[in-house]
């Protein structure tokens, strides 16, 4: 049996990820950026609002003239005017006056708050009863409160959501310096893989693979694309990780799950001019047979060839990944949401190997969650999409047993 | 003041939106098919595998002869082929013999059981000790056992993972049907609102609403287009609503925070031939006044005017009714993350309305979450900016005492 030349933990494998170059900048759209990553400070060039305005329907007020207002004693004050929207007032409002003013109005000078239409009463055709006091600023979103002229409205790194968007269509910034999303050649081999849209002849099997991998790209929020399937053969594994190298971020390359196929991929892949190989094996399960190899900044995955194996590596270290070249943080994955279960059944796993284990979920009567582990050979897809999310057990547990609160990741 | 017409309960608001039929069904490539929804259960039309398989590199056995094989009395077989991949070995296995197998290679006749190449040993040219029994169907993965022709592969309402995109990709099928995704027509109204790329005179704001809204629709994997700013006109408002139910399925349409302005958009709505109103308010905070409405099967979300109560409106509601439409459960959102935090302040809020409190999230020194209220006046894009998620008080709940653990929902 052939030994793995450098089998790392897991930890390290992230660190080695971490040690890449994040991408170049681009500029797009503000609409186009949501999910994008800032790959600069975004500075603020006016106020918001660039003057003082209503948060609420009611009457903008001199505050100190309603000092004392209540049901019983209210305060009396002239209605001068109303405010229109989409305006900025022309008058001023004198001590003793109130103007009407609507939801995000802007305060007519001589204004410092506004008094909710609730607590008002109408006192003939031009006056108003006002029965609570409003202190300065009540009910007033004072110019520059929400962002100042000069200061960092959004910090490079800064993931944008909605809300982002939206505060930054407020400022009229209508373009974003982002990271660029990484682009992925996904490249199947494998002498007894044939295309998905082949009937595979006795002995040969379809191309799962790039297409699992494929998707797992999509749901990260970048694009790849798919080389030929490349049969087992040192010099087109070489040529092909060569095109995927020429043009894309990132090379994911399946296959070779047996030894002897596995040492071939990492034969041709060592036998690229300029290709470091970082790591030859990585203490997980399943995934252990997983190559890591970098030329220049970019990243040459060599991914198992059992689809179920591949796909929990690339759940692991690939989706993270893909996040950090776009400005995100290295972190080891499976993303998801993560619930809390009790375990069904006791585990076995290997110490020394971190072990991904497949579970379903169901809800228990009080609400809370079992996890059943999936049971199934290795190299069943089938497990993965009984699957309802993972268990992770670290390197040093010899497993877990039936009982056990464990947190499942839904992915 | 106005009475809102028709408030009703956050969860009563869901069961009206629940109330929507689905959107048709489309056919798409498997690669175009990640994160979308089967609309039709899809079947196996053959055995994965086609035969049976090894899950290791070894050699194929009659497990019979492995029976009682051990270190110190190794059972000796002939090893008499050796199985290639991608071919369906054409020869047979007699008692006593054997055949090199690679992981993933097919089972010659005659064989029922792989012994791993770890409990081999050479034994000169042409034999192999074996020293450890196998029983029959071990390391092999049957016939059929990933997926049996017939059966039910995946059901309709499956959201496809990569996984599934894997086991579809395996068993040949390169199209599914699925939902379609749902079409947003993004509207904003209102006398002050410009577009984005427009420096606004005195008393107008930019259209921060349209851009969040578009936004929030990208992030649920729905595309929308925007409608021109509609002034506060009720004929324009009507037009502008017409325009967007004749182009997509759904129309979001945000203005209207002050009292007047809301009753019109109201009347501009219910004017529509054909079109109910469902709610007209809605007892959560912010984002009172949101208004509901359908024509035929068409929904129409009258979006508060203030970015921060359209944006919680927008993730509470409409986000998650765009996942319903394309074959997904009718939840309350928002979706995201949840982290236990303890909360770092007290928190008021009001019986009867369902609170929706933007908070900070920082990390104690134990590992865990303190959530910090980001206090702030009402419309004020900032605080959604700065807030890493939300916290729910409930209807029934006066507030949150200092120190509660809480669920954020990381939004």
């Amino acid at each position: 049996m052939t030994e793995f030349l450098r089998v790392i933990a897991p930890d390290q494998f992230v660190q080695l990820l971490g040690g890449f170059d994040r991408l170049s900048s681009e500029r797009v759209s503000l609409d186009a950026s949501p999910d994008r990553i800032l790959s600069e400070d975004i500075l603020a060039n006016e106020d918001l609002p660039e003057g003082s305005r209503s948060t609420v329907d009611g009457f903008a007020v001199h505050a100190e003239d309603t000092f004392g207002a209540s049901d019983s004693i209210p305060a009396f004050l002239e209605v001068a005017a109303t405010v229109a929207m989409g305006t900025m007032p022309d008058f001023e409002i004198h001590p003793g006056q109130a103007a009407q003013i609507p939801t995000g109005g802007f305060l007519p000078r001589g204004a410092d708050a506004v008094v909710m239409v609730e607590y008002t009463n109408a006192a003939g055709s031009n006056s108003i009863e006002v029965t609570r006091p409003v202190t300065v600023k009540t009910n007033v979103l004072e110019k520059g409160e929400d962002a100042r002229s000069g200061e960092i409205l959004l910090p490079v790194g800064k993931r944008l959501r909605s809300q982002e968007v939206g505060f930054l269509a407020a400022m009229g910034v209508t373009e974003v310096c982002v990271y660029r999303k990484p682009l992925v050649a996904v490249i199947s081999s494998g002498d007894e893989v044939i295309p998905i849209d082949r009937k595979p002849s006795p002995g040969q099997i379809r191309d799962a693979n790039s297409h699992a991998l494929a998707a797992l790209v999509r749901a990260a929020g970048c694009e790849s694309f798919l080389l030929d399937i490349v049969p087992d053969n040192s010099d087109l594994l070489k040529e092909a990780v060569r095109t995927g190298l020429a043009q894309a971020d990132v090379v994911a390359i399946s296959g070779g799950s047996s030894v002897g196929m596995r040492d071939l991929m990492a034969d041709a892949v060592s036998a690229i001019p300029g290709v470091e190989i970082l790591a030859h094996g990585v203490a997980i399960r399943p995934g252990k047979p997983t190559l890591l190899a970098r030329r220049m900044q970019k990243a040459i995955f060599g991914l198992p060839g059992h689809p179920v194996s591949a796909l929990i590596v690339a759940q692991v270290f690939l989706a993270p990944f893909l996040q950090y070249l776009q400005g995100g943080k290295m972190e080891k994955g499976p993303a998801g949401h993560r619930v809390q279960a009790t375990l069904a059944t006791s585990l076995n796993s290997t110490i020394g190997l971190e072990e991904y284990v497949r579970v379903r979920l169901e809800e228990t009567a009080e609400g809370g969650w079992t996890a059943y582990p999936v049971f199934g050979k290795s190299g069943m897809l089938s497990t993965m999409v009984k699957a309802d999310g993972i268990v992770l057990v670290p390197m040093n547990a010899e497993g877990f047993s039936r009982g056990k609160a464990v947190h499942v990741i839904q992915s």
